[in-house]
């Protein structure tokens, strides 16, 4: 056996983003101001963000310069390493061959950081004191909290309630980066208020929860807005794990045939295949696949239609696969994953046939994780064991036709704070839920009756 | 700033271990067998260790082959980085360089598994069905349960009460493979049995949990036990860190001045450091620190002296630096480092004055850990956070003398399943326990009163 583990120097970190906007197969359908019905400006979005990440978010360039602060602070864990999963090739028999770009290895433990300090930076130079958020499993809150204590910024973060409950930890490194962490709802905001008196019970939701923060940032003039995900720029910010990633698949002397990430918001599977989509519409054989949980079946049994980011539609419209925005997901442990709608550009490259989706439920998903725990160096998070659910059928399929593919995936984090659900599943205790089809119909029966037409 | 992560291939594993005992400035204490009074012969040891284990305890070579197999193991995370900790070094500054020896990203998140894959190797291969050991904070408990699963050994650990119910997720993780694990003192064992009719409400201790899992090895012919520290064996399967940060240092450019390492059982500190004692042998200037709690002082205030290695005297008597075999220290959150004893290579060095050692109360342990984790990639667990403290302290001296030392240590571990503590820590709730004198002289006084005199 060679070498299986591809490290990059410091000096290969990538110097650009790429916006795959430059790139895209069909036009993009634009935000919508739900006020007037038109694309949005940007000035509609400068009440709660700054401007560098307006330019960003609308941007038709194809290559973004990263400032040297962003570069100078991801260094303290990127490039993160492409690894051959050498032990659980051997653990299923497969001819496959198995790389996973390994994100679990940033301060807060995912690919989230990515974003989180090139947003960090941006707020920081236009002199925001502020960054609120929302924020599910506290994959993403806790990134935030890193990235902002590192530039000396507050940080606020809505935490779903569920996740609140399940992943206390999270909460733990959100402190220990100087960040507060509420449980969302909660009864600081109008929109928080508004659900606790509707549904007191509420598990709480991402919808909920970005209501929350934009209102936040919305009445408090020195605090702004981050997501982390959904939104182009994000997305644009996480292109660094596909960019590093080809260099190591040459470094390894392989080309990828498939490519898998998970998919809440998108940002995790985009940042790691857009890069090779050009490639893809050159003609190139190579697929890419997203996975769900069935329990949040965005991608797999949404439509393609305009819909709030939010519940409480705050948020601009925006063309996506939605299961509705009072769409609420069973409480399931892939908190990251709860989302009812999906990044406009992953929706796009879904809807032109590009992306392929798969949604799984729990019990499948969390064999699939410890298999890899067992054989492997890490023990992923609930989100990221969607992916390796994808990975271990096509490896079983090519142990099946005898194929020798590549098969690429984004290890987008570990599962050290979402141990309690490894107890459920050993327990036998885990739901295989799948969300019902007469409570989609219903949700996606509340979309706002808005579309706009691209000529 | 050039690169400031320094990664060695895969064919750089070292091919073997080095064995300090061919290396020693005096000679090594045996064990001696209490029932005789004289050294302990490998039949001794047998029922309770396997054959290719003793010898490693016992032989003089200096350099041991490490076996095929468990390289292609350990290759699943190691060689592990050399990191330059340069935020650390900007928020501290200093002119002091700091290299850590990131062990935190084995499978279990410390160094533990170095030697676990090794034991559970020998054990298989002379036909051993299971391995029974003791834990403190279930790094180690963990790090076997993960080696004993990929060569189909079962395990049996058990985890010191006050950890076991501190650290419910690194029983999580001995669940997920696939080992049992069992809250000491048990009612399983004679020794258990014997501490909860006496002190029912006991924290726990090392010792004891020691006592229990021999005597489940003893009591069972296809079980052999298992230690993750102390003992010879232990620490050459630990000098895999100190050989590979030798390479590193050579990459980097820079000789270290001053090497840290926290220390229980002291493989964690030996394993980095014996590397590079013959160097300071023939006359180099190079600084070894060993740290450990004031909780649990045994290098700075026990006596070096025979003692048993666990509660109930069913070990053989080592000569060692020890607090006595009935020590039970406080409940501080570093459970790895509440050890009555310590290694005898380690104390033997401490004792020829090649080792310093340095105790540390709780708070300025978390400060400097908690600095560490805003700054750096890592949140380390509460022992490494022990060295940490030292090197911190290193540093700030560097600052204010102006000399740019070199300062190197073993990140032995990262702090995912210790986030209770820092919750502690950051709500002001951590005592800076000082184990009382008289108690410590009381223990002491209770030592076995046997010598050996070497010729």
């Amino acid at each position: 056996m060679g070498q299986s583990v591809f490290y990059l120097k410091q000096s290969d970190l990538p110097k650009q983003w790429y916006n795959i906007q430059a790139d895209l197969p069909a036009p993009l359908y634009p935000p919508i101001n739900p006020a007037t019905g038109k694309p949005i400006s940007p000035d509609d979005l400068s009440p709660i963000f700054p401007k560098g990440v307006i330019e960003q978010e609308m941007t038709q360039e194809r290559w973004i310069d990263i400032p040297e602060p962003v570069r100078e602070i991801l260094k303290i864990w990127r490039p993160s390493p492409l690894v051959r999963a050498v032990n659980l090739e051997k653990a299923l028999n497969t001819p496959a061959k198995i790389f996973y770009k390994d994100e679990s290895l940033s301060p807060a433990g995912s690919h989230k950081p990515n974003t989180a300090v090139a947003q960090a930076y941006y707020n920081k130079i236009e002199g925001v004191k502020r960054i609120s958020t929302e924020t599910g499993a506290g994959q993403w809150g806790s990134a935030l909290a890193f990235a902002t204590n590192l530039f000396g910024l507050q940080c606020t973060v809505y935490m779903v309630r569920v996740s609140y409950e399940q992943k206390p930890y999270r909460r733990t490194l959100m402190h220990l980066w100087n960040g507060e962490v509420f449980s969302s709802p909660t009864d600081k905001t109008d929109a928080g208020r508004a659900v606790r008196a509707k549904t007191p019970d509420t598990l709480g939701s991402l919808g909920i929860a970005i209501s929350e923060a934009v209102e936040d940032a919305a009445k408090h003039p020195d605090t702004k807005y981050s997501l982390g995900s959904v939104l182009n720029h994000v997305i644009m910010h996480q292109t660094i794990t596909g960019l590093e990633a080809k260099l190591q698949f040459e470094m390894a002397g392989v080309e990828p045939d498939i490519l898998i990430g998970c998919a809440g918001g998108g940002s995790n599977v985009a940042g790691f295949i857009f890069p090779f989509v050009p490639e893809k519409l050159a003609g190139k054989k190579i697929q890419f696949i997203a996975t769900e949980p069935t329990a949040c079946p965005t991608l797999t049994k949404g439509p393609f239609r305009y819909d709030y980011g939010d519940t409480a539609c705050l948020t601009p419209l925006m063309k996506m696969y939605t299961l509705g925005h009072n769409f609420i997901p069973s409480g399931i442990h892939a908190g990251g994953l709860r989302y009812h709608g999906m990044s406009p550009l992953v929706s796009l490259l879904c809807n032109q046939k590009l992306i392929e989706a798969r949604a799984y439920s729990q019990n499948p998903v969390f064999e699939a994780a410890r298999l890899f725990a067992q054989t492997e160096r890490v023990i992923p998070a609930p989100e990221t064991a969607h992916a390796i659910k994808a990975v271990v059928d096509e490896a079983v399929r090519c142990r099946e036709t005898g194929e020798e593919k590549t098969i690429g995936f984004l290890l987008s984090g570990h599962g050290h704070f979402d141990l309690y659900s490894y107890d459920k599943y050993m327990e036998n205790a885990l739901e295989d839920y799948e969300h019902p089809d007469e409570a989609i119909k219903k949700s996606i029966s509340e979309l706002p009756d808005i579309d706009y037409s691209i000529e």
